[in-house]
């Protein structure tokens, strides 16, 4: 393991031998669309409405919208399949697959109607294809390579054109060598706007996207293992971990969408924080009215979209993540013995022989860790990170914030910081007596039920006792 | 692993070591609510409505419902993290951490407009914070630690305070070190009854809450190995495993009402049989009468609630459980090699060596393991268990009965016994004939198709044929 | 390992000596209905409909429906459950247990209504018992061993018997040992057909079923290791992996209609390609038509049944699959190090040394593997494979197709072959310029977004920039 990098390094070379051997020719690239890469993970903000696009952008978290020509009607999209390096979140890069210079490829926007001709040119050491996944299409422009056309060989590009039919949401992937190929994290987001106005389609301030993916990348190490199936260490939204994921920072009163896509292999329970939503849309298209109710977590299963929708009409830095409890972490080795409870001086004296930087941890629980520097290996995240303004915030993977302020402007994106709590409304030690505010607060109050405010006692406990009759076990 | 219980008490010492040297004093004490311990696994049933709460109470499987104390108008609760020794099974401990004596913490009941304040004491080893899943309240009471408020220390009270504006179906757990905490057991329900009726949540006869949770704690361990993110060995409700799970007792007709959340790490698809049930809330709200079907298994995520209702309108004792097979079995080796149709004398002689007290299992299946008494390491749960009124139920973990009685009184949740079945109605061994009942039975009938009961001929055969066009593979 | 198939031999003898001991008497069997066993997994297309069947009947994946006979008005089946022997694919079969010779067993199809008399005969090494899953029954024929019956000896046959009060999908599997059962392949599809035109329960042309089950098979063994609860390496319909599973042919324009249960440990998310589909039932019962959205990709979790309904209306061979991409493979070892960009020429030959018949793979991907042959031991199912029209599919596991036809004749399920597609509809190398098709396609169309369409620029570059206000990461 420890030579990883000097492996990669080398492998990396042989595979730009193999693709410079088989390069695309001047000619062949004569007529396509210029490809446009990124090479950052910074998230692009929406661009102002221009004449021709009469839709409200969507903002890709940590990525950005491809750009288009149009040719005799027609727009032209380019994709470059290649190894990319993404930084997953500050000081740690993990080398990937994915399209035009990111992972995740970039989002592709569209207009309902819109006739679109995808150029994909293949700069991977393997043959590939894309699968527009959720669209309707010739069955021949499905890209099953194999079914339903030739893969596209290592050097070559290749043409798929077809009428955006649906307006949705919706991603697109390999579906060649596709377990290899979506571990090393090769998919992109695909969003076609309503051409009129929809009945099932909200009008939003703020929409989002992203796609969930996981990779499994030893400590130290940069190059996921492809044949993990359930042992991930790496949980992302858009190839990247928590505390390298934006917020998502809109106004107070924003109605706000955020759709998003699984291609890991495990479900995720996408929880938001102080406000409830409702999913209005999958990529099977809207939802009708009469299905939707109202939640605090959804699942989005392995090849769904979600698009959920809120109203952002609570202010404050409220916590958005996948529920799972190791999804919102980092590497880490899930086989280590626990040490709750146990006095491990010894043992610790002992493994530090084998392992150098070998520490601690775990003993009274893992609180510590959010707060402490650890020596880490070169290239690796922390097991959970994240500073805020109260302390350590002891998270990783998949998890960010949404921002809701009253001063955020309309179309204005920026990380406004942390939140500024208004006075006696956030969490205190007690220390004896209650706060003036809280005294106060408990004063008259507007909605208390009868009951539940008995005016003859001040304090009155009651204990509730197991009825009688009950059994026990 | 053999000195896991040794290792466990030197532990616990340093751990008591460490609250008492930053203990809580009885100055920082003395205005707050005196905490209410329970430390037995029974479950409370509902308390006999008083003045003062227009509401049915909830019955708290294992579990009981925490008292509380107005004090102006404020309803204050007292939550102490600690760590406790919770009896999964009978003859089975685990030493966990929770609220107030058990895990999981007590349940917290109120009242839609009801302001509450709770007094959380930290008693665990390390920092902690609780997180009011689902709730509206303030952004600095929101209880995620480093991001809305200050971690509570060891030893410290902090006090959280907000109105309980939604009526649901909610839960509290830590957002401090979470994935430790919850695989240690830290988890409450918490249930905000309607002030007035609403149109949307149904008025039930009996009304069941639990938490789901998952635990890997070795053969004769007592601590929950906290860093395992898949592979757990224990699948319980509210901390206990089958045959230590209570069953639930209705009246024939009663509606009933089961709410559950999931706080492990993986879907867990929860099933009844013998009725049909309909997914009624979330913790998002309840779900309007447009969205509902009928299902018999529904499929809870991590993160979620769910609560789910019916017409106890069959008699008899119905299985109810997550339908994941190895969820409803207790902690075994995941890896042990497949024993069907092998003549292994001699490997089992050979492992004898190695291992004292091995046994040969699964040669010829498993299902002499449910109705054979095996040695067992001291405090481990059998693989399955559980003697029903026909045998063995080679049951374990996730897996209770609803016990649908046409004598059991309202509000009475008493264990009623075994179901006693009609004569003529329990499935029975063929010795050449069919017995009178079932004979008798075959006549006349209300519903059959008219096409399906052909008078000409009383026994006939059909034989279908695959059609001729099929071409097989 | 190597000599798991000596041993399953050896002890398929025990077995079958055990079973022939304890066997069933002449005398006992004389009354019963003959026991219809199918020994291949030819797919049994529909019956034509004769007197007295007044329904679609559906066709069973890779199987078939069990024959009845009228008995006084009750419609009698006989099951036998045995071990089994499955082909899984061309090539490669399982020693499983499952039902009257086959793994699923024969699906049942009844009608609303019906008195139904099921004698399951026990010729398993162990005990058993039969749950009708979701049925409405009387308590004692629920099939819960321990609880509401005694477990079915080996060697005697048992009666069930009940009436199908509810039309719909369902299924049946053992409640007896059941995670070695299930491990083993237990389980079969049920049918209730509605007695009348039921408002919510449409009226299909086509209309398929299937289960899902997973095995964890070594490479070159034959039987399932039943304690694996996650590490599953092959994922099946019925009983099936891909190449061997049988398409869905059905003619342009017809109502399709596919029900799955899961009988795994994990959720499936079931995809199709280029149509939406809606779900329209559960083993609960048919959905309300307010509940119903669309969908590319719905969720089974386990113990759940998906009816799903769609219009055929895109030609074309169209993949229908689980989106787990490790599902849509063959057995692999998951602990395998990624190869990707290693040269590892030199471990190859160390490792050649110790594993004769050992290849690289992976340097590059995997794409290359699709394509070739590979020595592997003897009766192993190839990770991926299938040879369509265009080359190597690269998949296995749970993957078939849907193949939309405008020639297929009602009724009529013989597989048509590959599609052929229209000219300038398949994605091709681009080679410098668009062929004929594409340029004139790009001419004018129907529903081009006016803005999308500027007259005035033949070729326009839109190079969108991100908001200058953004801050990045």
């Amino acid at each position: 393991m420890q030579n990883n990098r000097r492996n990669f390094l080398a492998g990396f070379g042989a595979i730009a031998g193999a693709v410079s051997a088989a390069s695309v020719s001047k000619v062949a690239m004569a007529a396509l669309p210029e490809p446009v890469i990124q090479t950052g993970p910074a998230t692009a903000g929406p661009l102002l409405p221009g004449t021709g696009r009469p839709y409200n952008p969507v903002v890709t978290l940590n990525g950005w919208t491809l750009p288009w020509r149009m040719n005799q009607g027609v727009k032209e999209f380019h994709l470059v399949a290649e190894p990319v390096v993404r930084e997953m979140s500050p000081g740690f890069k993990a080398h990937l697959w994915g399209y035009n210079g990111q992972s995740p490829g970039p989002t592709i926007e569209v207009v309902e109607g819109d006739r679109v001709r995808i150029f994909v040119t293949n700069k991977l050491p393997e043959h590939t294809s894309v699968h527009w996944h959720g669209q309707r299409l010739p069955n021949g422009m499905d890209g099953v390579s194999g079914l339903t056309q030739k893969a596209i060989p290592v050097g070559k590009t290749f043409v798929y054109e077809f009428v955006a039919r649906r307006p949705g949401t919706f991603m697109y992937h390999p579906h060649a060598d596709e377990m290899t190929q979506m571990a090393m994290g090769m998919m992109g987001f695909w969003v076609t706007h309503p051409k009129a106005k929809h009945p099932l389609i909200e009008e939003v301030d703020r929409d989002f996207v992203f796609l969930l993916s996981s990779y499994d990348i030893d400590p130290g190490a940069y190059t996921p293992k492809i044949m993990t199936m359930t042992d991930f260490n790496l949980w992302a939204f858009n190839s990247r971990i928590f505390p390298g994921i934006d917020s998502m920072n809109v106004k107070l009163g924003d109605k706000v969408r955020i759709r998003f896509g699984n291609l890991t292999m495990t479900n995720h329970p996408i929880h938001l924080h102080g406000h409830e939503f409702m999913v209005t849309g999958t990529d099977g298209g809207p939802t009708p009215r009469s299905t939707r109710w109202m939640e605090v977590t959804t699942d989005v299963a392995v090849g769904q979209m979600r698009q959920v929708e809120f109203l952002a009409d609570e202010e404050g830095d409220w916590a958005f993540h996948c529920h799972k409890s190791h999804h919102t972490m980092n590497a880490m080795g899930h086989d280590v013995p626990t040490m709750i409870g146990v006095d491990h001086r010894d043992v610790a004296k002992k493994i530090a022989k084998l392992v150098p930087d070998y520490m601690v941890m775990g003993e009274r629980g893992m609180a510590d860790m959010g707060e402490m520097e650890m020596p880490l290996p070169d290239n690796t995240a922390p097991m959970m990170g994240g500073v805020g303004p109260f302390g350590g915030l002891e998270m990783g993977g998949m998890f960010t914030t949404v921002k809701v302020r009253r001063e955020q402007k309309r179309g204005d994106y920026k990380d406004p910081g942390w939140f500024k709590h208004p006075q006696g409304t956030v969490a205190y030690e007690f220390t004896g007596q209650l706060p003036e505010p809280a005294r106060a607060s408990a004063a008259p109050q507007k909605t208390p039920s009868a009951a539940s405010t008995p005016a003859a006692k001040e304090v009155e406990v009651r204990v509730r006792k197991p009825a009688s009759g009950h059994s026990g076990h």
